[in-house]
């Protein structure tokens, strides 16, 4: 298959599958997701990506279908049906299906996959981003649907050829981008916003961190801001589609460059993981099937 | 027809009615939407919701499949489809139909209408509230279908045996209801919060207004507080749904009631209006049809 979606049990092509009016994300965007690539048929950091996904729900008090053993297996089954092994392995559940109220619908949710061909970029090509307001609400650290605001944002980079949009809160406090984490290099240390209700507890930025410490470089996980950003010596921008990129402007002005030997130090240990935990020899699962 | 569900020309029962997998509201709750009460055929208010509905998409720049007057006729068309006339009339666009990307999907956004049987309040029971921080966005003047804190703050308010949920930002300020305006009687005054980006600019709001100040009771359009709501001589809460509700409890506290007779006056001139616009006599559809 060229893509695949998936809803409660019956899966065809993306552009096939419907699903009911009822279910409730129409109405509120009820639902958590997570995501995350998938090479040679290997989903990567998957035990994460899951547990994250479950912490969301639980956080919602949305009841989940499947446990995660199950949700694995489902996973590790689909990514197989596609003609490559280069995916992007996203998957959400909603909270179940009835007549429009905004208090809960009972019983378990509707679990949702959808897979695309898809590589992740070994992030040698630097970007350019903008900033903006980040006024979302106060849940960014559960992965939910209600993403209007990083639509708007993610749109109004597109339309200045950018590739990101980060986000300030009032005063000036960095806080993530619109669909990835923020992190800047600052004396020689990796200087990123802390794991509270104003940002993701990105996968990319743990494995960034972890990473880090391992290659000796300091890791401080405390606001910074807009003035910060600007005079930083890298400022670098993760997700788990792109695990490291490096920004080399920000609102049209020249930023960072000032550490490429480190830059490149910490880009090539993140994705060396990445490449190694999915060559083709660690395809447990092709092999098994 | 019990109930009507419509999608871009398709209707059928809610419950039949299924929705292409790739529209862009399974994944960002990208859209807007709009609703209002109908009774005897006739949709109440429908020229003042129709402008709100196309106001919030172009706040979001989602472009239109329909032009105003295409969306009233069909709205008055599929009305006249239910077995009853008494409904709840509810209308949505979402930002078109694509493999998931944040930034916008080219084209016209896809229309839905929902309709179900239901009957307005008259407002003579008094209802029990809880109170919440509001954690919103800040874009809650839109309209849109980014929703969970209000479907959090929903269910909270019902697993206390309460109908609604009166929210406040950090330091005090009142902002609205779970899915209602909220306002207050104050030296025989209304005060109601005034309409930023912290509130929907609600009809059944705009319409209290009007009839309070028709009525000689002055309106103060301006931020009041916890301690306010707490202290007032009436609390009223108001939506499409329920156009005057009283409450008689916060969070358990016995409040209001000190002006039963202005109260009765405010909730009784609200009510006619609709009733009169609403009755069989006035409805020009049905006795067109």
């Amino acid at each position: 298959m060229k893509n695949l979606g998936y809803y409660n049990g019956k899966f065809d092509e993306l552009d096939k599958m419907m699903i009911p009016m009822n279910d409730r994300v129409h109405w509120f965007g009820d639902g958590v997701y997570d995501a995350g690539p998938c090479r040679n048929y290997n989903i990567f950091a998957i035990d994460e990506h899951v547990d994250r996904f479950f912490n969301s729900a639980s956080l919602l008090d949305i009841v989940m279908p499947v446990t995660k053993q199950e949700l694995k297996n489902l996973l590790n089954e689909l990514v197989q049906k596609l003609d490559t092994g280069n995916q992007f392995v996203y998957y959400q559940v909603t909270r179940g299906t009835g007549v429009r109220n905004h208090a809960f619908t009972p019983g378990a949710g509707n679990l949702w996959v959808t897979l695309v061909p898809a590589e992740v970029s070994d992030g040698t090509e630097p970007i350019q981003v903008i900033t903006e307001e980040d006024t979302r609400f106060h849940h960014c650290n559960i992965k939910t649907l209600n993403l209007i605001p990083s639509v708007m944002a993610a749109e109004h980079a597109k339309q200045k050829g950018c590739k990101e949009t980060i986000l300030y809160r009032p005063g000036g406090r960095v806080t993530e981008c619109a669909h990835s984490n923020c992190h800047i290099i600052k004396n020689g240390k990796l200087f990123t916003a802390p794991t509270d209700e104003l940002i993701l507890p990105g996968i990319a930025r743990a494995h960034l961190i972890r990473k880090c410490k391992e290659l000796g470089i300091a890791v401080s996980e405390t606001p910074y801001y807009l003035k910060d950003l600007m005079e930083a010596e890298e400022i670098l921008v993760t997700s788990s589609s792109n695990f490291c990129l490096r920004v080399d402007k920000v609102d049209g002005i020249s930023v960072g460059g000032k550490q490429p030997e480190l830059f490149e130090k910490i880009r090539k240990a993140v994705v060396d993981e990445f490449i190694t935990a999915t060559n083709v020899e660690a395809g447990k699962i092709r092999t098994a099937s």
